[in-house]
């Protein structure tokens, strides 16, 4: 028996069904349709206060990275729990505010922020712009004192420190588009220290995403550690320490994630040298492993060079295995003592339409259900109506309840913005 | 002075300002903001006469792949110009009916159909299902008995042929998860022959996208309609002899796609020999180059190792360049006599989010306008809501005039589905 209840102890089997919490996910097919999404509620919860209980004794805040899932009863969610915000456009704080997530735990970073993003954000008082060009703080000045107001930033600095992951989700290294270069980043704090309308209270890195090792870290923290004692030298004084997100999560059976006690146990002591709070922007490590996708078998295909699953989700609802080559585990929702070996893959008319590449799980039938593990992030968020499907709805459990927490696009809904100005 | 007159002649200079024919990109700009894809009437009526007259002596229905763009205006000028419809998903099929193509110029491919996409194009009466699999067929037959309807199909085959294009859009070869190989197809035709609810139609290949040389078409039609002789011969008779799409475009200004007379010049001949009807399925040959991206420079960022361009517009908006490597030619709207070479990226919080990398065009600034062209096909169609960003609008020119046929989502739109359900 290839699936079990070895990889994710929200998603179990009972009774040869498999579970989220003590939902059978069968059930909600049933009720709901299929593809869709599905968050284990406790999941969060428990990773929420692992998070909470490693960065107990250092005066932290955690802001949830939005961009990894923005569905407005996830961010509900982290709002209760007293989480703040990491955004990255104007749409990501709309739903934030939505949400009901103070401003004063809000901080945004992004190298393309628009005028008028900037300018909301400004009216929303959020804690920190996390800036990441000089012309940016500029821009943010004048807007500021256009509206009459003092803007708090962050400067994103480039710590230049190699994380070992997908280059695309590499976001540290000299020839990358973010931050700032940390061996220039002296001179940008001093010229910032002239606007009148802005107000420096921090320093701001991220290095990258799905980050495997604590190693990388401590060397960006420490660079940026660095900076900041001189920083001080030059009687530039600042408040916080934002060392962004990036911790990866388990997608193989076999990955081992950083534990996150053993993550704040390495970082505090050297933020704890500057005398800084510190700031962390966890995504993916707080939502990934709590969802799955959930989809249907439609036709099995046997071609002499390969077995075929398809299935009615594809590229379209996880864009993970075609744009990273990402692998999710998957598991057969149904326990059967025959396994196969095939490529399950959607509806989408293109071969880089796949969700996994020579799987084996128990054997499906048509009709069926497979579950695409670790799918609670960059899924329902990269997600898009290509082929004009439907993208998948979403559904939250709690212990023994689930709620649709987004509706499922009809095709109605689909057209509107064309429909209103056909020629 | 790089940007020049000479890759797409719908879109022009005129002093010193690029025209999508008589319309200046810098007055649409004004009216609707940026991003915006700007599509030229004209381009997309002279290529589907191209079309027409390469294959007007012989009967031809040509089918746009709606996949390619399925904006309403868009498939309601192809229906004006009486093309019929390639498509992939009942979405598709709803929109190509709201556009008013008529059902007997519909086919319908794609591995992942489901029960109710497929009762859907029953009940519409399209001209011909393109079935992947032997299990297809069962399941087609089995619903139109059950509405008491005969449906025409056409069994796709895979002539195991390599069209020499990125691996994801390859889609004819053997390890592909699409069509039914060439030599089991015989076999498949028996057999599909004894369902009572199922009409055989016809043939149907589809080698892949993107294709620059004909020669791949002529050894795939060629296979194709050697199994077209063998079925004659078991007395099964054909009507359509369905021949796909994949044509490329000119993406660099180097590239040089095939003649569509050419290539008609080459296929009609094999196609004439088995006396059937030819169906074709262009779809990004006739839209590609009509389109493009226009957005507007946010920031210019210099890094040490790098220029940075950076636009308000990224890879939610064309995901092409992140998920196929893929080359836009880019120009400034603004002529202007100095250059520079930088990256051109976008505001999404990923590497991977770039237009175009080490790029030389017209010194830009903070403010100008850049046009990211043959963003015809793949462009709006694959564009997703990531990091929470509204779609870029879309923009019909037709000589002097030009109208919006898509209008910008707001954020009120984008979380309605959420907001309604919120727990």
């Amino acid at each position: 028996m290839i699936d079990s209840n070895d990889f994710n102890s929200y998603f179990r089997y009972k009774d040869g069904v498999l579970h989220c919490e003590d939902v059978s996910i069968e059930t909600i097919a049933k009720k709901v349709g299929t593809p869709f999404y599905l968050y284990s509620k406790k999941a969060i919860i428990d990773k929420i206060n692992e998070y909470k209980e490693a960065f107990k004794d250092y005066p932290t805040i955690i802001c949830y990275a939005a961009k990894a899932n923005s569905n407005l009863s996830i961010l509900k969610i982290f709002q209760e729990n007293d989480i703040g915000c990491d955004i990255v456009s104007g749409g990501e704080l709309y739903k934030a505010k939505k949400a009901g997530i103070p401003s004063n735990k809000i901080v945004y970073a992004g190298v393309g922020k628009t005028d008028f993003e900037i300018e909301f954000a400004i009216r929303e008082n959020i804690l920190s712009f996390n800036v990441e060009s000089y012309q940016e703080i500029e821009v943010i000045n004048s807007i500021a004192e256009k509206v009459g107001k003092v803007a708090r930033i962050s400067i994103r600095v480039n710590p230049d420190v190699d994380p070992k992951t997908h280059p695309y989700i590499s976001t540290g290294m000299k020839k990358s588009k973010f931050g700032i270069d940390i061996d220039e980043a002296l001179n940008i704090y001093k010229k910032a220290m002239q606007f009148k309308n802005i107000e420096i209270i921090g320093v701001h890195c991220h290095i990258g995403s799905q980050i495997m090792s604590i190693s990388p870290y401590i060397e960006a923290v420490s660079k940026v550690a660095e900076l900041v004692d001189k920083l001080k030298k030059e009687g530039i004084e600042l408040k916080y320490f934002d060392i962004g997100g990036g911790i990866g999560i388990k997608y193989k059976i076999t990955d081992e994630p950083p534990n996150i006690k053993d993550f704040a146990n390495a970082i505090i002591p050297i933020v704890k040298q500057t005398g800084l709070n510190l700031i962390i922007e966890p995504g993916r490590s707080l939502i990934g492993e709590a969802g799955a996708l959930i989809t249907k078998v439609l036709f099995l295909k046997d071609k002499k060079e390969k077995h075929f699953v398809i299935v009615d989700s594809g590229m379209n609802d996880l864009v993970r295995p075609s744009i990273y080559d990402a692998y999710h585990h998957i598991m057969a929702v149904k326990i059967k003592d025959k396994t196969i070996k095939a490529d399950i893959v959607g509806p989408i008319c293109e071969s880089g339409d796949f969700l996994g590449i020579d799987r084996e799980i128990c054997q499906v039938e048509r009709g069926d259900l497979v579950a695409v593990m670790s799918a609670g992030a960059y899924g329902a968020s990269m997600s898009s109506n290509y082929n004009v499907r439907p993208r998948a709805l979403e559904v939250l459990v709690d212990n023994n309840n689930f709620k649709i927490i987004r509706e499922r696009e009809d095709y109605n809904y689909l057209i509107k913005l064309e429909e209103e100005v056909i020629q």
